[in-house]
């Protein structure tokens, strides 16, 4: 019941990302090692985020990273399902609800359905905006 | 982020046990026919669930599996972490801390400690009583 570690990286890189100076940019280089993340991981990390919208890659020499969009709209749950998909907390809370086999009958998948809406609002509201001027 | 499929099973399984009348026992292949549980997989599970104290193993024909004590004294905390070990919602706030490379540098872990704190506190607020009587 943990986080992926490559979305806790994720969640790293992009608070460095948003703590820029407005028009600056960060290379891999400058993320891994202030954020503690392998380089190797990290790069393709930055490829799924870019992907995903979350971040702006810019080539070349004195490119880098920046934020696609303000701080305040980026949350928590961008990035970890920019990383996971869709958070579950548990199988039978995943989208479909094609895992579950007991219909009715299951009286923990209620509990799950709560929890799971508890931590999607956290993450939802958790955006990086109170990180952008905490440097 | 999601809960494993064994300790899925394990909740399943806990609350169908915790479902017996008094002095009744479940075998292995009536919970795994009522909860849809892999019968392997779930001999596996109930080993571990009796060597964590939670269900009381009987040996014989009549043999089977019930509760080590009253459902409301049975958390799924318990059981989650019978199968999973210490519930650590993110590395970062693991028993020892000892993953952690940011240390005071890091923004994110106040948001993890904070979820792992309100979902410790429901799964050992939810027991099995509230199942006892349900069937």
């Amino acid at each position: 019941m943990q986080l992926s570690r490559k979305a806790d990286y994720a969640l790293r890189a992009v608070a460095f990302v948003a703590q820029l100076k407005k028009g600056d940019l960060a290379s891999i280089g400058k993320i891994a090692k202030a954020r503690h993340v392998p380089r190797e991981f990290l790069a393709k990390i930055l490829k799924e985020l870019t992907r995903a919208g979350i971040l702006i890659s810019f080539q070349g020499v004195t490119g880098g990273y920046r934020l696609s969009r303000p701080p305040r709209e980026v949350s928590f749950l961008d990035v970890i399902e920019a990383m996971e998909g869709p958070v579950a907390v548990n199988l039978c809370v995943e989208g479909s609800h094609s895992d579950c086999t007991q219909e009715k009958g299951c009286e923990i998948r209620p509990f799950f359905v709560k929890q799971q809406e508890q931590i999607i609002r956290a993450l939802k509201k958790q955006t990086f905006h109170s990180f952008a001027n905490a440097r």
